[in-house]
Protein backbone atom coordinates (compact mmCIF):
# COMPACT_ATOMS: atom_id res chain seq x y z
CA UNK A 1 0.00 0.00 0.00
CA UNK A 2 1.25 3.95 -0.77
CA UNK A 3 0.39 6.26 2.16
CA UNK A 4 0.78 10.11 1.71
CA UNK A 5 0.09 13.46 3.08
CA UNK A 6 -1.58 16.27 1.65
CA UNK A 7 -2.76 20.06 1.90
CA UNK A 8 -0.88 22.57 3.13
CA UNK A 9 2.19 22.85 5.11
CA UNK A 10 1.10 21.85 9.09
CA UNK A 11 -2.26 21.33 8.38
CA UNK A 12 -1.87 17.64 6.21
CA UNK A 13 -4.38 14.92 6.14
CA UNK A 14 -3.41 11.66 5.69
CA UNK A 15 -4.49 9.91 2.29
CA UNK A 16 -3.81 6.28 0.37
CA UNK A 17 -3.65 5.23 -3.15
CA UNK A 18 -6.27 3.16 -4.42
CA UNK A 19 -5.33 0.31 -7.33
CA UNK A 20 -6.44 2.99 -10.22
CA UNK A 21 -3.66 5.22 -8.22
CA UNK A 22 -6.62 7.87 -6.93
CA UNK A 23 -5.89 9.29 -3.81
CA UNK A 24 -8.20 8.41 -1.51
CA UNK A 25 -9.05 10.77 2.02
CA UNK A 26 -8.01 8.87 5.27
CA UNK A 27 -9.35 11.55 7.53
CA UNK A 28 -12.07 10.06 9.02
CA UNK A 29 -10.14 6.62 9.49
CA UNK A 30 -6.84 8.07 11.22
CA UNK A 31 -6.29 11.05 12.70
CA UNK A 32 -2.76 11.27 10.57
CA UNK A 33 0.05 9.70 9.28
CA UNK A 34 2.18 9.43 12.57
CA UNK A 35 3.35 8.09 15.80
CA UNK A 36 1.69 4.32 16.85
CA UNK A 37 -0.83 4.23 14.00
CA UNK A 38 2.39 3.58 11.75
CA UNK A 39 2.57 0.11 13.34
CA UNK A 40 -0.78 -0.71 12.31
CA UNK A 41 -0.98 0.47 8.33
CA UNK A 42 -1.56 -3.14 7.90
CA UNK A 43 -5.02 -2.99 8.91
CA UNK A 44 -6.20 -0.03 6.70
CA UNK A 45 -7.36 -0.19 2.89
CA UNK A 46 -8.87 2.08 0.82
CA UNK A 47 -11.96 0.80 0.08
CA UNK A 48 -14.93 3.00 0.32
CA UNK A 49 -13.01 5.70 1.14
CA UNK A 50 -13.95 9.35 -0.58
CA UNK A 51 -11.62 9.92 -3.48
CA UNK A 52 -9.91 13.56 -2.89
CA UNK A 53 -10.21 15.75 -6.68
CA UNK A 54 -8.17 18.09 -7.85
CA UNK A 55 -4.06 18.27 -7.32
CA UNK A 56 -3.29 19.23 -3.41
CA UNK A 57 0.30 20.09 -2.55
CA UNK A 58 1.85 16.78 -1.03
CA UNK A 59 3.49 16.80 2.33
CA UNK A 60 6.01 14.85 3.86
CA UNK A 61 4.81 11.36 4.18
CA UNK A 62 5.41 11.16 7.84
CA UNK A 63 3.53 13.48 10.58
CA UNK A 64 5.46 14.59 13.78
CA UNK A 65 9.02 13.17 12.75
CA UNK A 66 10.37 12.43 15.84
CA UNK A 67 13.88 11.80 14.93
CA UNK A 68 15.55 12.01 10.98
CA UNK A 69 18.77 10.28 11.88
CA UNK A 70 21.13 9.74 8.79
CA UNK A 71 23.65 7.36 7.88
CA UNK A 72 27.31 8.57 5.90
CA UNK A 73 29.70 7.17 3.77
CA UNK A 74 27.08 3.88 3.34
CA UNK A 75 27.74 3.32 -0.25
CA UNK A 76 30.85 1.57 -1.65
CA UNK A 77 30.94 3.10 -4.84
CA UNK A 78 30.33 6.69 -3.28
CA UNK A 79 32.76 5.92 -0.95
CA UNK A 80 35.26 5.12 -3.23
CA UNK A 81 34.15 8.75 -5.47
CA UNK A 82 34.95 11.30 -2.11
CA UNK A 83 38.25 9.25 -2.28
CA UNK A 84 37.62 7.70 1.25
CA UNK A 85 37.58 3.99 2.73
CA UNK A 86 35.00 2.56 4.23
CA UNK A 87 33.62 2.89 7.13
CA UNK A 88 34.54 0.51 9.91
CA UNK A 89 30.88 1.09 11.69
CA UNK A 90 28.21 2.94 10.40
CA UNK A 91 28.14 6.99 10.46
CA UNK A 92 25.61 8.32 12.49
CA UNK A 93 24.24 12.00 11.95
CA UNK A 94 21.29 13.88 12.81
CA UNK A 95 18.72 16.48 10.76
CA UNK A 96 16.92 18.80 12.41
CA UNK A 97 13.02 18.05 11.79
CA UNK A 98 12.36 21.46 10.89
CA UNK A 99 14.39 20.52 7.85
CA UNK A 100 11.47 18.66 6.90
CA UNK A 101 9.45 19.59 3.84
CA UNK A 102 7.37 17.70 1.46
CA UNK A 103 8.66 15.92 -1.82
CA UNK A 104 7.92 19.15 -4.19
CA UNK A 105 8.14 21.80 -1.86
CA UNK A 106 11.13 24.44 -2.92
CA UNK A 107 14.32 24.09 -1.36
CA UNK A 108 16.01 27.04 -0.39
CA UNK A 109 19.66 27.92 -0.56
CA UNK A 110 20.69 29.77 2.71
CA UNK A 111 22.06 33.14 2.76
CA UNK A 112 25.92 33.16 2.43
CA UNK A 113 25.70 29.43 0.82
CA UNK A 114 27.51 28.66 -2.15
CA UNK A 115 27.87 25.00 -1.94
CA UNK A 116 24.87 23.33 -1.42
CA UNK A 117 24.49 19.76 -2.90
CA UNK A 118 22.41 17.23 -3.27
CA UNK A 119 22.03 13.46 -1.87
CA UNK A 120 19.37 10.96 -3.00
CA UNK A 121 18.19 8.10 -0.13
CA UNK A 122 16.13 5.45 0.78
CA UNK A 123 14.18 6.72 3.85
CA UNK A 124 13.31 4.08 6.32
CA UNK A 125 9.77 4.55 8.45
CA UNK A 126 10.24 3.22 11.60
CA UNK A 127 6.42 1.62 12.98
CA UNK A 128 7.13 -0.57 16.20
CA UNK A 129 9.90 0.59 18.73
CA UNK A 130 13.31 -0.79 18.30
CA UNK A 131 15.68 -0.93 21.38
CA UNK A 132 18.58 -3.69 21.17
CA UNK A 133 16.66 -5.39 18.24
CA UNK A 134 18.99 -8.08 16.43
CA UNK A 135 19.68 -7.81 12.73
CA UNK A 136 16.95 -10.69 12.36
CA UNK A 137 14.07 -8.58 14.46
CA UNK A 138 15.32 -5.50 12.84
CA UNK A 139 12.91 -5.32 9.83
CA UNK A 140 10.16 -5.96 11.68
CA UNK A 141 9.89 -2.33 13.27
CA UNK A 142 9.52 -1.10 9.63
CA UNK A 143 6.47 0.96 8.78
CA UNK A 144 7.50 1.22 5.52
CA UNK A 145 9.87 3.01 3.22
CA UNK A 146 10.17 6.13 1.36
CA UNK A 147 12.04 8.86 -0.64
CA UNK A 148 13.95 11.30 0.82
CA UNK A 149 17.14 14.16 -0.18
CA UNK A 150 19.33 14.92 2.27
CA UNK A 151 19.94 18.25 1.36
CA UNK A 152 23.84 19.51 2.48
CA UNK A 153 25.86 22.70 2.43
CA UNK A 154 29.39 21.64 2.28
CA UNK A 155 30.98 24.94 3.43
CA UNK A 156 28.58 24.35 6.43
CA UNK A 157 29.10 20.77 6.88
CA UNK A 158 32.93 20.59 6.99
CA UNK A 159 34.23 24.12 6.89
CA UNK A 160 33.03 25.62 9.42
CA UNK A 161 34.42 23.59 13.04
CA UNK A 162 33.31 19.84 13.78
CA UNK A 163 30.64 17.85 13.09
CA UNK A 164 27.88 17.73 10.22
CA UNK A 165 25.06 18.83 11.68
CA UNK A 166 25.38 22.52 10.42
CA UNK A 167 25.13 21.68 7.16
CA UNK A 168 22.73 19.12 7.39
CA UNK A 169 20.02 20.83 9.31
CA UNK A 170 18.52 24.34 6.75
CA UNK A 171 15.17 24.78 6.14
CA UNK A 172 13.24 22.58 3.94
CA UNK A 173 17.12 20.63 3.42
CA UNK A 174 14.81 17.65 4.64
CA UNK A 175 11.96 16.61 1.49
CA UNK A 176 10.44 13.17 2.54
CA UNK A 177 8.00 11.24 0.27
CA UNK A 178 6.12 11.25 -1.15
CA UNK A 179 4.87 7.91 -0.76
CA UNK A 180 5.41 6.08 2.47
CA UNK A 181 5.15 2.27 0.66
CA UNK A 182 4.52 -0.79 2.90
CA UNK A 183 6.85 -3.08 3.08
CA UNK A 184 5.20 -5.78 1.20
CA UNK A 185 4.86 -3.59 -1.61
CA UNK A 186 8.52 -2.61 -1.70
CA UNK A 187 9.81 -6.27 -1.19
CA UNK A 188 14.42 -6.34 -0.85
CA UNK A 189 15.25 -3.06 0.27
CA UNK A 190 18.68 -3.96 -1.13
CA UNK A 191 17.42 -4.02 -4.68
CA UNK A 192 16.47 -1.02 -5.61
CA UNK A 193 17.49 1.82 -7.89
CA UNK A 194 18.31 5.08 -6.92
CA UNK A 195 18.35 8.12 -9.36
CA UNK A 196 18.68 12.26 -9.27
CA UNK A 197 18.71 14.27 -12.07
CA UNK A 198 19.49 17.73 -12.07
CA UNK A 199 17.58 20.02 -14.70
CA UNK A 200 16.56 16.66 -16.39
CA UNK A 201 20.33 15.25 -16.54
CA UNK A 202 20.98 12.38 -14.85
CA UNK A 203 23.58 12.95 -11.17
CA UNK A 204 23.08 9.89 -9.47
CA UNK A 205 22.35 6.90 -10.00
CA UNK A 206 22.86 3.78 -8.10
CA UNK A 207 21.59 0.46 -6.39
CA UNK A 208 20.76 -0.56 -2.55
CA UNK A 209 22.61 -3.41 -3.33
CA UNK A 210 25.84 -1.62 -2.86
CA UNK A 211 24.91 -0.10 0.66
CA UNK A 212 27.89 -1.06 3.09
CA UNK A 213 25.40 -1.66 6.12
CA UNK A 214 22.27 -2.82 4.76
CA UNK A 215 18.61 -1.32 6.11
CA UNK A 216 18.68 -4.65 8.85
CA UNK A 217 22.44 -3.76 10.10
CA UNK A 218 21.55 -0.02 10.50
CA UNK A 219 18.44 -0.34 12.52
CA UNK A 220 20.20 -3.21 14.41
CA UNK A 221 23.28 -0.93 15.46
CA UNK A 222 21.08 2.46 15.88
CA UNK A 223 18.83 0.51 18.42
CA UNK A 224 22.20 -0.45 20.54
CA UNK A 225 22.55 3.30 21.07
CA UNK A 226 18.98 5.09 21.11
CA UNK A 227 15.86 3.96 20.71
CA UNK A 228 14.04 4.25 17.70
CA UNK A 229 10.21 5.15 18.24
CA UNK A 230 7.41 5.08 15.52
CA UNK A 231 7.72 7.89 13.35
CA UNK A 232 11.36 8.14 12.98
CA UNK A 233 12.64 8.35 9.87
CA UNK A 234 16.36 7.21 8.99
CA UNK A 235 18.37 8.54 5.73
CA UNK A 236 20.04 5.38 4.61
CA UNK A 237 23.21 7.09 2.91
CA UNK A 238 23.66 8.43 -0.49
CA UNK A 239 25.33 6.40 -4.04
CA UNK A 240 27.84 8.20 -6.18
CA UNK A 241 27.05 12.05 -7.69
CA UNK A 242 26.85 14.59 -5.24
CA UNK A 243 28.05 18.11 -6.43
CA UNK A 244 31.39 18.10 -4.26
CA UNK A 245 32.31 14.40 -6.02
CA UNK A 246 32.72 16.21 -9.34
CA UNK A 247 35.48 17.51 -11.53
CA UNK A 248 35.14 20.89 -10.99
CA UNK A 249 32.55 20.59 -8.11
CA UNK A 250 28.79 21.51 -9.06
CA UNK A 251 26.78 23.03 -6.65
CA UNK A 252 22.74 24.24 -6.81
CA UNK A 253 22.11 27.37 -8.06
CA UNK A 254 18.51 29.66 -7.84
CA UNK A 255 15.80 27.65 -10.34
CA UNK A 256 18.02 24.41 -10.74
CA UNK A 257 15.60 21.56 -10.68
CA UNK A 258 15.98 18.29 -8.85
CA UNK A 259 13.99 15.41 -9.47
CA UNK A 260 14.41 12.35 -6.88
CA UNK A 261 13.34 8.90 -7.39
CA UNK A 262 13.71 5.35 -5.37
CA UNK A 263 12.31 2.57 -7.17
CA UNK A 264 8.87 1.63 -6.48
CA UNK A 265 8.74 4.78 -4.20
CA UNK A 266 7.77 7.38 -6.37
CA UNK A 267 9.44 10.59 -7.65
CA UNK A 268 10.15 14.36 -6.00
CA UNK A 269 10.27 17.36 -7.68
CA UNK A 270 12.26 20.48 -6.18
CA UNK A 271 12.34 24.05 -7.50
CA UNK A 272 15.47 25.45 -5.95
CA UNK A 273 15.02 28.96 -4.39
CA UNK A 274 17.72 31.38 -2.57
CA UNK A 275 16.91 33.00 0.96
CA UNK B 1 8.92 33.09 37.11
CA UNK B 2 9.79 29.76 37.60
CA UNK B 3 7.52 27.01 35.12
CA UNK B 4 7.71 23.21 35.62
CA UNK B 5 6.29 20.00 34.13
CA UNK B 6 4.71 17.32 37.05
CA UNK B 7 3.19 14.07 36.94
CA UNK B 8 3.80 10.50 35.47
CA UNK B 9 6.16 10.64 32.41
CA UNK B 10 4.44 11.49 29.18
CA UNK B 11 1.35 12.74 30.61
CA UNK B 12 3.00 15.93 32.61
CA UNK B 13 0.71 18.56 33.55
CA UNK B 14 2.16 22.36 33.28
CA UNK B 15 2.58 24.28 36.66
CA UNK B 16 4.32 27.01 38.34
CA UNK B 17 5.79 28.40 41.71
CA UNK B 18 4.26 30.68 43.36
CA UNK B 19 6.06 33.27 45.79
CA UNK B 20 6.24 30.76 48.86
CA UNK B 21 7.37 27.86 46.35
CA UNK B 22 4.43 26.31 46.42
CA UNK B 23 3.41 24.16 43.23
CA UNK B 24 0.32 25.51 41.17
CA UNK B 25 -1.78 23.66 38.72
CA UNK B 26 -1.34 25.76 35.30
CA UNK B 27 -3.64 23.04 33.64
CA UNK B 28 -6.93 25.10 33.40
CA UNK B 29 -5.14 27.74 31.56
CA UNK B 30 -2.30 26.28 29.43
CA UNK B 31 -2.47 22.93 27.85
CA UNK B 32 0.88 22.30 28.11
CA UNK B 33 4.46 24.33 28.67
CA UNK B 34 5.45 23.67 25.26
CA UNK B 35 5.41 25.59 21.21
CA UNK B 36 4.04 28.71 20.86
CA UNK B 37 2.36 28.94 24.90
CA UNK B 38 6.55 29.39 25.35
CA UNK B 39 6.80 32.55 23.64
CA UNK B 40 3.70 34.20 26.31
CA UNK B 41 4.76 32.67 29.48
CA UNK B 42 4.95 36.56 30.75
CA UNK B 43 0.55 36.56 30.71
CA UNK B 44 0.34 33.87 33.35
CA UNK B 45 0.31 34.04 37.22
CA UNK B 46 0.12 31.85 39.87
CA UNK B 47 -2.61 33.63 41.84
CA UNK B 48 -5.61 31.73 42.12
CA UNK B 49 -4.86 28.46 40.95
CA UNK B 50 -5.49 25.43 42.97
CA UNK B 51 -1.96 23.91 45.27
CA UNK B 52 -0.59 20.74 43.70
CA UNK B 53 -0.54 18.60 47.00
CA UNK B 54 1.81 15.72 47.36
CA UNK B 55 5.27 15.24 46.09
CA UNK B 56 4.56 14.28 41.95
CA UNK B 57 7.62 12.99 39.74
CA UNK B 58 9.19 16.51 38.55
CA UNK B 59 9.09 16.09 34.18
CA UNK B 60 11.20 18.11 31.45
CA UNK B 61 10.40 21.36 32.08
CA UNK B 62 9.39 21.84 28.35
CA UNK B 63 7.21 19.45 26.24
CA UNK B 64 7.46 18.39 23.02
CA UNK B 65 10.84 19.44 22.27
CA UNK B 66 11.81 20.11 18.30
CA UNK B 67 15.12 20.04 18.57
CA UNK B 68 17.59 19.72 21.15
CA UNK B 69 21.18 21.47 19.91
CA UNK B 70 24.08 21.38 21.46
CA UNK B 71 27.22 23.32 21.88
CA UNK B 72 30.23 21.56 22.36
CA UNK B 73 33.62 22.94 23.92
CA UNK B 74 32.29 26.25 24.76
CA UNK B 75 33.69 26.89 28.28
CA UNK B 76 37.78 28.05 27.55
CA UNK B 77 38.91 26.31 30.71
CA UNK B 78 37.13 23.13 29.75
CA UNK B 79 38.95 23.35 26.47
CA UNK B 80 42.05 24.13 27.97
CA UNK B 81 41.17 21.21 30.38
CA UNK B 82 40.82 18.64 27.33
CA UNK B 83 44.03 19.84 25.45
CA UNK B 84 41.85 21.96 22.49
CA UNK B 85 42.09 25.20 21.21
CA UNK B 86 39.61 27.45 21.38
CA UNK B 87 36.67 26.38 18.75
CA UNK B 88 36.81 29.45 15.84
CA UNK B 89 33.25 29.18 15.56
CA UNK B 90 30.41 27.10 17.50
CA UNK B 91 31.09 23.57 17.75
CA UNK B 92 27.22 22.33 17.04
CA UNK B 93 25.99 18.56 17.52
CA UNK B 94 22.90 17.24 17.77
CA UNK B 95 21.03 15.30 20.64
CA UNK B 96 18.17 12.96 19.57
CA UNK B 97 15.16 14.31 21.64
CA UNK B 98 13.87 10.58 22.40
CA UNK B 99 16.97 10.61 25.26
CA UNK B 100 15.07 13.43 27.06
CA UNK B 101 13.56 12.64 31.04
CA UNK B 102 12.94 14.51 33.69
CA UNK B 103 15.38 16.03 35.99
CA UNK B 104 15.61 13.77 38.70
CA UNK B 105 14.42 10.36 36.32
CA UNK B 106 17.24 7.77 36.45
CA UNK B 107 20.25 7.84 34.14
CA UNK B 108 20.29 4.10 32.38
CA UNK B 109 23.96 3.24 31.49
CA UNK B 110 23.70 1.48 28.11
CA UNK B 111 24.44 -2.04 27.28
CA UNK B 112 28.39 -2.47 26.16
CA UNK B 113 29.37 1.38 27.92
CA UNK B 114 32.05 1.64 30.11
CA UNK B 115 32.57 5.39 29.69
CA UNK B 116 29.29 7.28 30.23
CA UNK B 117 29.98 10.76 31.46
CA UNK B 118 28.74 14.02 33.30
CA UNK B 119 27.79 17.20 31.71
CA UNK B 120 26.23 20.33 33.65
CA UNK B 121 24.83 22.71 31.26
CA UNK B 122 22.94 25.96 30.90
CA UNK B 123 19.66 25.23 28.69
CA UNK B 124 18.25 28.08 26.92
CA UNK B 125 14.50 27.54 25.74
CA UNK B 126 13.40 29.06 22.57
CA UNK B 127 10.12 31.10 22.79
CA UNK B 128 9.65 32.78 19.06
CA UNK B 129 11.26 31.71 16.00
CA UNK B 130 14.64 32.81 15.27
CA UNK B 131 16.18 32.88 11.63
CA UNK B 132 18.58 35.05 10.52
CA UNK B 133 18.65 37.21 13.55
CA UNK B 134 21.39 39.27 14.83
CA UNK B 135 23.11 38.70 18.07
CA UNK B 136 21.18 42.27 19.43
CA UNK B 137 17.72 40.34 18.63
CA UNK B 138 18.43 36.88 19.59
CA UNK B 139 17.81 37.22 23.83
CA UNK B 140 14.49 38.49 22.58
CA UNK B 141 13.94 34.90 21.30
CA UNK B 142 14.73 32.88 24.85
CA UNK B 143 11.85 31.58 27.07
CA UNK B 144 13.54 30.94 29.85
CA UNK B 145 16.74 28.78 31.03
CA UNK B 146 16.84 25.71 32.39
CA UNK B 147 19.65 22.98 33.82
CA UNK B 148 20.51 20.57 31.50
CA UNK B 149 22.89 17.11 32.24
CA UNK B 150 24.36 16.38 28.16
CA UNK B 151 25.43 12.61 29.98
CA UNK B 152 27.78 11.11 26.97
CA UNK B 153 28.74 8.23 26.14
CA UNK B 154 32.67 9.32 25.24
CA UNK B 155 33.45 5.73 23.11
CA UNK B 156 30.63 5.72 21.26
CA UNK B 157 31.08 9.82 20.93
CA UNK B 158 34.45 9.13 19.63
CA UNK B 159 35.93 5.69 19.08
CA UNK B 160 33.04 4.46 16.93
CA UNK B 161 33.73 6.55 14.05
CA UNK B 162 32.59 10.10 13.07
CA UNK B 163 29.91 12.35 14.40
CA UNK B 164 29.36 12.42 18.20
CA UNK B 165 25.90 11.89 17.86
CA UNK B 166 26.09 8.14 18.96
CA UNK B 167 27.37 9.37 22.03
CA UNK B 168 25.01 11.98 23.36
CA UNK B 169 21.43 10.34 22.05
CA UNK B 170 20.77 6.94 24.14
CA UNK B 171 17.92 6.71 26.06
CA UNK B 172 18.06 8.94 29.51
CA UNK B 173 20.90 10.88 28.55
CA UNK B 174 18.95 14.34 28.41
CA UNK B 175 17.84 15.09 31.90
CA UNK B 176 16.23 18.67 30.91
CA UNK B 177 14.41 21.36 34.42
CA UNK B 178 13.57 21.31 37.07
CA UNK B 179 12.93 24.43 36.17
CA UNK B 180 11.73 26.79 33.19
CA UNK B 181 12.61 30.59 34.73
CA UNK B 182 12.23 33.35 33.00
CA UNK B 183 14.72 35.82 31.30
CA UNK B 184 13.86 38.59 34.21
CA UNK B 185 13.84 36.56 36.99
CA UNK B 186 17.66 35.05 35.73
CA UNK B 187 18.95 38.56 35.00
CA UNK B 188 22.49 38.42 32.88
CA UNK B 189 22.98 34.79 31.45
CA UNK B 190 26.65 35.34 31.45
CA UNK B 191 27.19 35.27 35.22
CA UNK B 192 25.69 31.99 36.51
CA UNK B 193 27.22 29.64 38.72
CA UNK B 194 26.92 25.61 37.50
CA UNK B 195 28.33 22.29 39.47
CA UNK B 196 27.63 18.99 39.49
CA UNK B 197 28.61 16.62 42.26
CA UNK B 198 28.79 13.28 41.80
CA UNK B 199 28.34 11.07 45.29
CA UNK B 200 28.23 14.16 47.14
CA UNK B 201 31.76 14.95 45.98
CA UNK B 202 32.35 18.48 43.77
CA UNK B 203 33.49 17.21 40.51
CA UNK B 204 32.29 20.21 38.07
CA UNK B 205 32.27 23.84 38.93
CA UNK B 206 32.36 26.72 36.23
CA UNK B 207 30.76 30.37 35.56
CA UNK B 208 28.74 30.62 32.24
CA UNK B 209 31.43 34.32 31.98
CA UNK B 210 33.78 31.67 30.59
CA UNK B 211 31.84 30.71 27.55
CA UNK B 212 33.74 31.05 24.61
CA UNK B 213 30.40 32.00 22.51
CA UNK B 214 27.97 33.67 24.88
CA UNK B 215 24.57 32.77 24.31
CA UNK B 216 23.05 35.50 22.00
CA UNK B 217 25.88 34.69 20.03
CA UNK B 218 25.12 31.03 19.70
CA UNK B 219 21.18 31.68 18.88
CA UNK B 220 22.57 34.14 16.40
CA UNK B 221 24.87 32.06 14.83
CA UNK B 222 22.55 28.75 14.92
CA UNK B 223 19.87 31.07 13.33
CA UNK B 224 22.08 31.50 10.08
CA UNK B 225 22.20 27.76 9.37
CA UNK B 226 18.23 26.99 10.93
CA UNK B 227 15.45 28.24 12.24
CA UNK B 228 15.41 27.45 15.86
CA UNK B 229 11.63 27.45 17.68
CA UNK B 230 9.10 28.02 19.91
CA UNK B 231 10.00 24.86 21.97
CA UNK B 232 13.45 24.08 21.07
CA UNK B 233 16.03 23.47 23.59
CA UNK B 234 20.07 24.71 23.15
CA UNK B 235 22.25 23.10 25.65
CA UNK B 236 25.00 25.67 25.35
CA UNK B 237 28.39 23.92 26.53
CA UNK B 238 29.83 22.25 29.82
CA UNK B 239 32.67 23.73 32.63
CA UNK B 240 35.58 21.78 33.36
CA UNK B 241 35.74 18.95 35.57
CA UNK B 242 34.14 16.03 33.07
CA UNK B 243 35.08 12.54 33.76
CA UNK B 244 37.17 12.34 30.56
CA UNK B 245 39.48 14.71 32.10
CA UNK B 246 40.34 13.32 34.56
CA UNK B 247 43.95 11.51 35.38
CA UNK B 248 42.71 8.84 35.24
CA UNK B 249 39.68 9.01 33.27
CA UNK B 250 36.12 8.42 36.01
CA UNK B 251 32.95 7.45 34.55
CA UNK B 252 29.61 6.56 35.96
CA UNK B 253 29.00 3.22 37.74
CA UNK B 254 25.36 1.75 38.94
CA UNK B 255 24.61 3.08 41.79
CA UNK B 256 26.32 6.70 41.26
CA UNK B 257 24.10 9.53 42.00
CA UNK B 258 24.80 13.23 40.30
CA UNK B 259 23.69 16.14 41.51
CA UNK B 260 23.54 19.33 39.25
CA UNK B 261 22.95 23.08 39.87
CA UNK B 262 22.69 26.23 37.80
CA UNK B 263 22.18 29.12 39.71
CA UNK B 264 18.69 30.18 40.10
CA UNK B 265 17.60 26.99 38.07
CA UNK B 266 16.97 24.69 40.69
CA UNK B 267 18.94 21.04 40.82
CA UNK B 268 18.75 17.77 39.05
CA UNK B 269 19.48 14.57 40.89
CA UNK B 270 19.79 11.46 39.11
CA UNK B 271 20.48 8.06 40.24
CA UNK B 272 22.50 5.83 37.83
CA UNK B 273 21.30 2.65 36.38
CA UNK B 274 22.48 0.23 33.91
CA UNK B 275 20.44 -1.47 30.82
Amino acid sequence: MKFLRYGEAGAEKPGILDDEGRLRDLSGVIDDLSGEVLGELGTLSSEGLPVVEGNPRIGPCVGNIGKLVCIGLNYSDHAAEAGMDAPPEPIVFMKATSAIVGPNDRVMIPRGSEKTDWEVELGVVIGKTAKYVSQEEALDCVAGYCVVNDVSERAFQTERAGQWTKGKSCDTFGPVGPWLVTPDEVGDPQDLALSLRLNGEVMQQGRTDKMIFPVAHIISYLSQMMSLQPGDVIATGTPPGVGMGMEPPRFLVKGDVMELTVEGLGTQRQEVGAE
